[in-house]
């Protein structure tokens, strides 16, 4: 079974799209884009197509990628001002000579679509739902919701323990009455989890690091990240022998759909909040 | 094998009054009282007793239980400002007419001994460790370390997801590389996980939720809470038949040695970082 979400995206575009057109004024999307890397480029078009589609107000701000940090702050603080702009993303990762945590801590707390403020982190750590939940961490509990896949007794096991994925997934489960074990790449026997495991995320990029024979013909598996070998995308799941029986995100296809949904969703609720 | 906290905690006492005999000026330690219970108040007269015994200045504010947040929000200002407090304690719980969460995040992060501070949690979550850490992660950390148990590549159960104890424990304990299981009162079946587990950790206050055919001989228990049952002091694990083969924390005996040095200790270090 196919977890489907270019479906559920696409749902959730439609339901949103049809909430702005009864809006008179139209959030705005505001992208603030340092480092012109290829992938963040990419990733920007597709955050700016469906931005449009479902009616937003879209905005990229390119800075020079030699900015100081001083003058950067200062961009940041015009943001958080900017009664018009109820949600901004500052598009990571930032060049070398900027202080990343600092620009991250500048962005007000209501606006901040990554979720990673102390403000943020510490709504999420408490379990207060006040807080909007960063787009990977939230797209994993929508694409489940969408399937009426509850977290409650369920056992989840998360592959690393990383500061965007891991640790933010973790918190968030827990507080919905999951069991979670978090594996990094010390852990001695991942399988010792993945087989007792209801629901396995993968967010490693180490090709096939979940194969068939750890996983439960009963378990749902999330995989979240890929890299690239010998210029072939691979991802963590050994998709080919896992589809079937298993409850499975599709490769390809990758995690865009869900990410830029969430996002785009994330947008309209900011804008109604402030 | 017995844990033996009264020992290690002793030679913390020790460690830390030779390091302040040396010292010109003494720290302060300095705890504000609202709610007198008198679970409060025992606790408080031991760490007066310790910090006494390593040569900490003591003092103790007792403020109404009636206290308005307005009154008790200006107390708490004086405390951040004042220079010769370096680290100071806001005895919990406060009375139900007291926004609890307010006051804690108005203490200065570098002089908040509980670490419920946002600053804190996020330090906490990124692995800054710039921050103090709270006791009772702390302690059990320090435990494991005097008997020479490392975290990295181990198994962690930690049983129960509070914002006390499970919670800050497993973010400590996946940044100190160990595979970590956070249980709830709605996981499916704990024993899945401490068999396979080198570290149970329990903080529950439920009689006996730990018992031998859940656990390893090589595993290692560490019994934070306990409950009254009938006037009875319950801990969580079945000590009687748990203890022999494998290590494990002593009942009777309780967690007040370890965590009271816990805050001895971080009064100094915050009086040597301020």
């Amino acid at each position: 079974m196919i977890l489907d979400w270019k479906e559920v995206a696409g749902k959730i575009y439609e339901d949103i799209k049809n909430k702005i057109n009864t809006l008179e004024k139209k959030p705005w999307l505001w992208v603030i884009l340092v480092w012109n890397s290829p992938a963040s480029l990419s990733y920007i078009s597709q955050k700016e197509k469906w931005a449009k589609y479902v009616g937003l107000n879209f905005y990229l701000t390119k800075l020079n990628e030699d900015i100081s940090q001083d003058k950067l702050e200062k961009e940041i603080i015009k943001f958080n001002e900017d009664k018009k702009i109820s949600w901004f993303i500052v598009q990571l990762p930032l060049p070398k000579h900027i202080n990343e945590q600092k620009i991250i801590n500048l962005i007000n707390p209501a606006k901040d679509v990554d979720w990673f403020t102390k403000e943020n982190i510490w709504k999420l750590f408490l379990w207060d739902n006040s807080g909007l939940i960063s787009c990977t961490p939230k797209w994993i509990k929508r694409l489940l919701e969408q399937y009426n896949i509850s977290l409650v007794w369920k056992n989840v096991v998360i592959i690393w323990r990383s500061n965007i994925v891991g640790k933010p997934l973790s918190m968030l489960f827990i507080n919905e009455w999951a069991t979670v074990t978090v594996c990094n790449s010390k852990t001695r026997n991942i399988k010792e989890y993945t087989i007792i495991a209801d629901i396995v995320v993968s967010a490693v990029g180490k090709p096939n690091i979940v194969t068939k024979d750890m996983i439960n013909p009963w378990s749902i598996i999330i995989d979240v990240w890929f890299n690239k070998i010998n210029w072939k995308i691979m991802w963590d799941c050994d998709f080919e022998s896992l589809q079937g029986e298993n409850y499975i995100t599709p490769v390809p296809g990758g995690v865009w759909p869900m990410t830029v949904a969430m996002l785009i969703e994330n947008t309209y609720l900011a804008f109604l909040r402030n």
